[in-house]
């Protein structure tokens, strides 16, 4: 329950996400308007005249807040538990008019190693237990600012999506004594047809069986359970293989909204044979509707192959 | 995956609904635009020149369907199965202008009649597991088209949702022996503070820690575990609090979009003491982002206690 976030402008509204340059609280010149930056990357003195190319600055409005004190309790039937944790925004360029698809490939790696570091350092917080980074692309995909950023919630829990996974991914290594996701990787390369974009560091796939329309996963080759101990060669093969998928969905689609979340361990897991992290996208062209909030099952009226096919021939 | 349902029109795209009456499937006049209908209520001859007030026919555009062969098997590491099951559409109300909170009492008792008649019916196919029943009204929560209709989904597998529940629900009974849903009812009639209407019958509370604003659930006071075996005292009081929460949330919300969803027993199950069927209402005021998407955990700006309280004094 997050009250507070009720006083968002926009709440519980269905309307366009802001355009206004002069009133983005992302846009240089408007830094006030966010609390201080907790990460900022500098551009060369001599390009843009030295100012900031990325900043990481608290939510305004927190789902999750530090400052207060651990606390679970009963409540008749039910549980409850303060709302400790982190949320954070990264800007992901300082360019009000340009979307992660447009920034060139450097900028897409900074991005990534700025997740990198802010989950290496809310990870000295022993409460936190998991990092949730995503990045929602349009109204429709819940954002309610145009200017491009992407988000980190910390939670004092394990959330019930990343238990599911890694509870699935854990029983298979313990039956096969081989991770899952190395496993898909080995028939998407063997069959092919899923494949959209492949690097020597990392794979897009339209995965078997996708929930909707163009769902895109992009897995590093090298097996590795946490994202922030990927390494100085995999980060670019990742932001490149993110940066086509991008600028193919834009293509191939028209811009479509989007969904982009991170799986990854839990913070301070030791590395591990079992899980695999990746990430997944998800364009936001069918409606989450009752079938799916009953069931928990979802209707995809595009196929996977088809889906990556059409993809795979999309020039970028 | 339902390749066949991308020929919808409007698949793919977020438009606004069909509103228009000669085009219109559902209207009295069209009813060779829709498969033949399974099911039909008709008028007293003396009212509405007895014609029909309610009909089910089949899909025109199924998930899934009865006249395939169930064949299962393995793709490598994946699984597949053929998907066989129904998918109908109970067509509420002969009149286009109407919504499900605008007819009377008796015809929303009927809806829910058509609902158990064709859960009896559809039971006697063995192949098919659970019947999802559901009603997705306006375009964001998914409706394609605008006359008042709800659907049925019959699967050949019990899906997770209902899985989760009902382990959740046996869990409680093994360590308790009591149903946790009566174990709600009675904590949530002793606390009011979420209760939103009751009757003698049936109900409706905004459930505690609710995934978003203004969910409600409408239980039966009597435990029963299956829908279908609801009686003909009990369904009247369960359409009673149905259209008055439509009714509320139409004045209190501005008439949102919405979906409502049936939790009952998987088919043919017998009675049983753990599990006990209820309707769950989710108004489309927020989005299922990225954080909801990769974590399974919902951000909800609004209290259920506040929800309560403004929807139990919302008069209609």
């Amino acid at each position: 329950m997050a009250p507070e976030r009720a006083d968002r402008p926009n709440a519980l509204l269905r309307v366009h996400v802001d355009t206004d340059q002069q009133a983005c609280p992302f846009c240089p010149g408007n830094e006030s308007m966010t609390p201080p930056e907790v990460l900022v990357r500098k551009a060369a003195a001599s390009e843009r005249n030295g100012g900031w190319t990325l900043r990481v600055v608290p939510n305004r409005y927190p789902a999750l807040r530090t400052e207060i004190q651990m606390a679970r309790e009963g409540d008749g039937l039910f549980d409850r538990m303060a709302g400790v944790g982190a949320h954070e925004v990264v800007i992901e360029t300082a360019d009000h008019a340009k979307t992660l698809a447009d920034v060139p490939p450097e900028q897409v790696e900074s991005v990534l190693g700025a997740w990198q570091e802010r989950i290496v350092d809310l990870s000295r917080d022993n409460r936190l237990k998991t990092i949730i980074v995503f990045k929602n692309q349009g109204a429709p995909a819940g954002a309610t600012l145009s200017h491009a950023h992407s988000q980190l919630v910390a939670l004092p829990i394990v959330p019930p999506a990343v238990a599911e996974e890694l509870r699935a991914a854990k029983k298979h290594f313990d039956d096969k004594e081989r991770c899952v996701f190395c496993d898909v990787l080995a028939q998407e390369l063997r069959e092919r047809e899923r494949i959209v974009y492949e690097t020597e560091g990392a794979v897009m796939i339209s995965p078997y069986a996708a929930r909707s329309p163009f769902e895109m996963w992009i897995l590093p080759r090298e097996h590795r359970s946490s994202f922030e101990s990927s390494t100085g060669q995999e980060l670019p093969a990742v932001a490149d293989a993110l940066r086509t998928l991008l600028r193919k969905i834009d293509v191939a689609l028209e811009k479509p909204s989007f969904n982009l979340y991170l799986h990854t361990m839990p913070l301070r897991e030791p590395s591990n044979d079992w899980y695999h992290w990746h990430l997944e996208l998800k364009p936001v062209l069918t409606w989450q509707a009752g079938f799916e909030w009953a069931s928990g099952c979802f209707i995809n009226p595009t196929l996977p192959e088809e889906a990556a096919a059409f993809l795979r021939q999309t020039e970028v």
